[in-house]
């Protein structure tokens, strides 16, 4: 089991994962991306101190180059769902699942609102996991709601598996849905349904379904986390980072404006000596 | 009339300047010292995310080369007291007043404490600032507490004008004090008096005072800005870096640990956001 476990390349997250490094401990940084892309994009960082008129991309690959000399990996892996079972937690991401004894979330911002309905049908018939619950819907009819083309090998996966793939792409660029799915080219507004998901509700129509998998890179904090809360579509923390949620901190975008490289690396910094501290205060199993 | 007074030179200063900068705002940076000696004597910062294995001397000059590319000055001004004036503040330094509409203290760490009865007298016979006050003490009988070496003018000023002058000195490479100054080598317990400080008390004397200047380099938070809430020896502050009193924020080692470039250059960050959103929320005169 690990000590923390790092969930976000972007500045906050390289922040906490040097700060582990140096506070010896035992640690597992993840996330979609080795960096994240919003701040990759920018164009030019006048405000991050000690490296003036640094592009995203310059900067990006200083942090990434900084936990390199510190020999600090980070495992490519999309995080669904972190759970907490009896003081520890299982992060889960694929059919990967994680123990660590604290989290820290550097999830950047949730671009993309949740669809009406899938926070509420999560887990009951609806999943962000191809690899995890593809299975279950063997012979079945299922809808691919799909937000960026990282996902066209799960998607393909789970067309293989299902009797009929309904394929909903949600972005730029698709390059149509894999030989045993089925194209719609709109959005669903809605996921309808009893005690599980039965339908995906379009303006003009619906879709009778036995499960939707919603693929997307970034899925929202209290999605990610039951029960984590949240002020404002921000996670709500104090001053030392920490969440509601004993053991869980956040830092970054994620915990509210302003969005910026230097109060990202500043909370990544707070957050990581947060869960030391935690830590040291509930030694245990 | 400025928007902002930025007070101190270490990180949380520099993130500051460089953002009120970037946000338009008219702003005055200034402190006793251009960088932070105790950042500057850092010997390795490993974790300041982009500049790895960097001294405290090459960060304080990469900050410090980031603000002078962006042409932002900075005041050699040792501040002695802030006071709120209806609706903005005043910035006392020596005999310069600056008014702003802002403040953001960046005061790093207090190391000395002060002495009992300090604050209790400040303004009733005590003193931080020789040139503001010296000339109240014209022939008569002063004590002068000085904490540093660069108060030496300062301590020669006072004794010119005194009948008698007990230099007080209380830090290492003491060079004696000036022509007309009486030195006492053994630190003050106390001051005490009634309405005024009348005596500064040793462990084995009194010394009968009609006045006592306290030259520090840095002074306690709550003496250099009245009524400021503070919590476990630190400034409070909430997520937004602001303190209990509207329109003073605080960034860096003064609102509490972990003291680290990167929690201070953050916060110098989040405190002129919040000092911008302030100003365009309270327009006035």
């Amino acid at each position: 089991m690990y000590d923390i476990a790092i969930i976000g390349g972007g500045p906050a997250g390289v922040s906490a994962a040097i700060n582990a490094r140096l506070l010896g401990k035992n640690f597992i940084w993840m996330g979609s991306r080795p960096t994240s892309l919003k701040a990759e994009k920018a164009e030019l960082v006048k405000n991050y101190p000690g490296l003036p008129d640094a592009t995203g991309e310059e900067l990006s690959w200083a942090f990434k180059q900084h936990a390199e000399s510190m020999n600090i990996p980070f495992s490519v892996r999309a995080v669904t769902g972190v759970y907490e079972t009896g003081g520890k937690f299982s992060v889960l991401a694929g059919n990967e699942e994680t123990e660590a004894r604290t989290v820290i979330l550097c999830l950047g911002v949730n671009a993309q609102k949740p669809v009406e309905g899938e926070e509420e049908f999560l887990g009951r018939g609806i999943s962000y996991c191809a690899t995890c619950d593809g299975m279950l819907y063997r012979g079945k009819t299922i809808a691919v709601a799909v937000y960026d083309g990282q996902f066209e090998s799960e998607v393909e996966f789970l067309c293989e598996i299902a009797g009929t793939c309904y394929v909903i792409p949600l972005y730029k660029g698709y390059k149509g849905a894999p030989a045993k799915g089925k194209e719609i080219i709109k959005a669903p507004i809605k996921y309808a349904g009893g005690r599980r998901v039965e339908e995906v509700v379009f303006k003009d129509g619906r879709l009778a379904v036995d499960g939707v998998f919603v693929l997307r890179p970034s899925i929202s904090y209290t999605a990610l986390v039951h029960g984590l809360a949240t002020v404002g579509g921000h996670i709500a923390v104090d001053r030392a980072c920490a969440t509601n949620i004993p053991g869980i901190f956040a830092a970054g975008d994620c915990t509210g404006l302003p969005y910026q490289y230097a109060k990202a690396v500043g909370e990544g910094n707070v957050a990581a000596h947060s869960a030391a501290q935690y830590l040291s205060e509930n030694k245990g199993s």
